[in-house]
């Protein structure tokens, strides 16, 4: 089996210049079969803000209403994907920017009305493995914007972090894949304000004794509960960084 | 060698959702291989309005600043395409949506600056016809957004009608290749008021004849001229229709 490396990457990060220009060309340089997520969640908010349309967030999710479909369509499908996938074609790396609509790859279902409703937001249903690896078999990059579609004509605004697992996950039955996500800090951290604590290693028996410690913080739970999941699910790694793309945390099962 | 439509719809038509949904019905409805080419010049200018950025039209094209390249990005791009694409897999057509960015399909220069600057438009230099009959022969229906890109990370807005042609003509060395063009008009009329008079067939020869005798409006001549010279190159035919995608004003040699 060949080597693949899913790649995914935070709005904020490709908010600034410098910093995407570096993590791109990182990105381009990564050797073998190789596919990046992308999110633009704070672009959204922004263009969201000029165009006078209000922002509701709840617990980091994007209510999406009809006008804000419109919007993360256009910011993530549109702008960022395809300034992405310019850049990377000038670092010769063989980009090609898709959703989950196009060609039918990552189709979800409209999350169901309960307590809240999210509106036009999309839980993944299936991701269609055999035909992305047929892309990467043509020796393009899929690069993917954080939609997905029901079959009855909509898009739906998509996680970024679940698009990325999936992807990984559906792509394990085709090759060895490596799962890498790119946060602010360069790894799980023992001392959060301290950089240079990055933890190399956390198998999922550590991790539980982590949690009870306290040792992770809130927000860096409901992330990596999903990536043992995968790895859990055929993904051979998953590795916790930033854009510099170092080798920040892996983790293991046992 | 398979035979290939190529459909080229202007922006006017996808403005109207009944009318988008009739058209896209009929466009998945085509037999055979087949690749869509959309603009969204209207919907771009609607979105400049609401952004508040000018928009600046010389000769029927967009004066492209850097503010009006991320519009069109954003709205040709993300928007129109992503939209097309979902209502398209609806259908069952496997739409993959691209722009010439993807997979460095269609490469352009910026247009020289002279009398007048446009700014990020992009005049196409290269089709990489044998990647997109690569994606064709997936079983993808690729929907093109009028974008192209430079090697040099940017992306350049580009006009649809040239690239339906440029499309078509790059396409034509592996298909045979029917290039349809969706205007607002069921075909070339003898009289411009009356929607019944559809000329059948114009050869080359009877357009001069119906140039010199002033038949063919001004605004058809440039786009027309474009078209005889996509069969001069090798597209099989070019037909000139309206949404209905009906017989029209099929264009021929001699």
């Amino acid at each position: 089996m060949s080597n693949l490396t899913v790649v995914k990457v935070g709005g904020g990060v490709l908010e600034d210049p410098r910093a995407t220009e570096e993590f791109l060309t990182r990105f381009a340089a990564i050797a073998g079969y190789k596919v990046l997520v992308h999110g633009g969640g704070r672009e959204a908010t922004r263009m969201q803000e000029r165009l006078g349309i209000p922002t509701l967030m709840v617990e980091g999710r994007r209510i999406t209403d009809a006008e804000t479909l419109k919007v993360v369509t256009m910011v993530y499908g549109g702008l960022i994907n395809k300034q992405t996938v310019a850049s990377l074609q000038s670092k010769r790396c063989n980009a090609i920017g898709l959703c989950g609509a196009d060609a039918g790859l990552i189709r979800s279902v409209k999350r169901p009305v309960g307590e809240i409703d999210y509106g036009f937001v999309g839980d993944v249903e299936r991701v269609d493995g055999q035909q992305i690896a047929k892309i990467l078999e043509l020796d393009m990059v899929p690069v993917f914007a954080p939609l997905t579609f029901d079959m009855m004509g909509n898009i739906l605004n998509t996680n970024a972090d679940t698009m990325a697992s999936k992807i990984a996950v559906a792509l394990s039955s085709y090759f060895r894949v490596n799962l890498v996500c790119c946060f602010d800090k360069p790894g799980v951290l023992s001392n959060p304000n301290d950089n240079s604590t990055v933890i190399p290693v956390i198998s999922s028996d550590t991790y539980q004794q982590l949690k009870a410690e306290g040792m992770i913080t809130d927000g860096m739970i409901p992330k990596l509960d999903n990536f043992f999941s995968t790895i859990k699910t055929g993904v051979s790694s998953v590795v916790i960084t930033d854009i510099s793309l170092g080798a920040g945390t892996r983790l293991t099962l046992g």
